[in-house]
């Protein structure tokens, strides 16, 4: 299999992975009522783990079909202008790195929210939640799934785009380029 | 710069900064008189998130040191076993892949729990903690702080070693091995 393809379907399914969490969460929305006639809805605003979540998936979704976009023109485009390539590549590995760091950090920070929305902190005297809105945890909980699974998709690419770029390097002298 | 000697650095101060982490989380309490006689004790034991970045912090610690080690042991090993040195290289990618994603969504997780802490949930009427307890939230900011700057060291060593392995591979053929 090409890397060229290699990467191009793991950029599609990060994509269409990070598109389905941010829907997921941000559609999420859950009608409850408390008393008599007071009524509370549970919606993604709540936590602003939740919000950042929402946000930073949508960045890294649009990213990665920027990318995706980039990865159709390369394999018309003849690698012969060795700087500028390696320029890109440099670029492309560290918004990869850039990007896989950020939507872990979100998604983990949404998992400790929802964690506490779950178990509640009796210390702390923070109430659980996910007793009285069921079914929104769980459409948050497959949205988590979701997330996770594009964080591994992230690690993929990251992991093929530093090999794109550090097997242009010399294995004996320090960051000298090779001959081709 | 040796290659070899700038990844000892940054897993020495890794290794530092995790401890760092792990010790100022672990050790951070602060006792209050609620009521006349209540008295209410704020530990990293309230939060899963925290107990969760006291371990995991731990652990890549260790992890860090034992590679660190090896730094040692192979300045004086001469790499003339390709296969062998090949293997360990892809083991140790792994490895530090797998430890800067934990320790980056640990310390996110933390800082989400730590968050909520500080600004409450008024929607989810859980209410602040740390206009109370000052002292301990401060001590766990700056854990945060280092726990990131950690993080940072982390995410150094793993494009290092990303570097060290990649480089073994062709420019031109898909992970074949490159003519010494």
């Amino acid at each position: 299999m090409d890397i060229v393809k290699m990467e191009a379907l793991l950029r599609l399914s990060s994509t269409l992975l990070l598109v389905l969490t941010a829907c997921l969460v941000g559609f999420d929305t859950q009608t409850k009522v408390i008393f008599l006639s007071t009524v509370r809805k549970a919606t993604f605003r709540d936590l602003n783990a939740l919000m950042a979540l929402v946000c930073i998936d949508s960045v890294a979704a649009a990213y990665n079909l920027l990318q995706l976009l980039r990865c159709f023109v390369s394999c018309s485009f003849k690698a012969n202008q060795m700087q500028s390539y390696l320029c890109l590549a440099w670029v492309c590995f560290l918004l990869d790195q850039a990007t896989v760091y950020l939507v872990v950090a979100t998604n983990s920070a949404a998992l400790a929210a929802s964690f506490l929305a779950i178990t509640g902190a009796s210390n702390l005297q923070w109430m659980k939640l996910c007793d009285k809105y069921t079914r929104f945890c769980i459409q948050i909980g497959g949205a988590l799934l979701c997330g996770y699974a594009a964080s591994l998709s992230l690690a993929l690419i990251s992991i093929l785009s530093g090999y794109s770029l550090f097997r242009l390097y010399s294995p004996k002298r320090f960051f000298l380029l090779k001959a081709r």
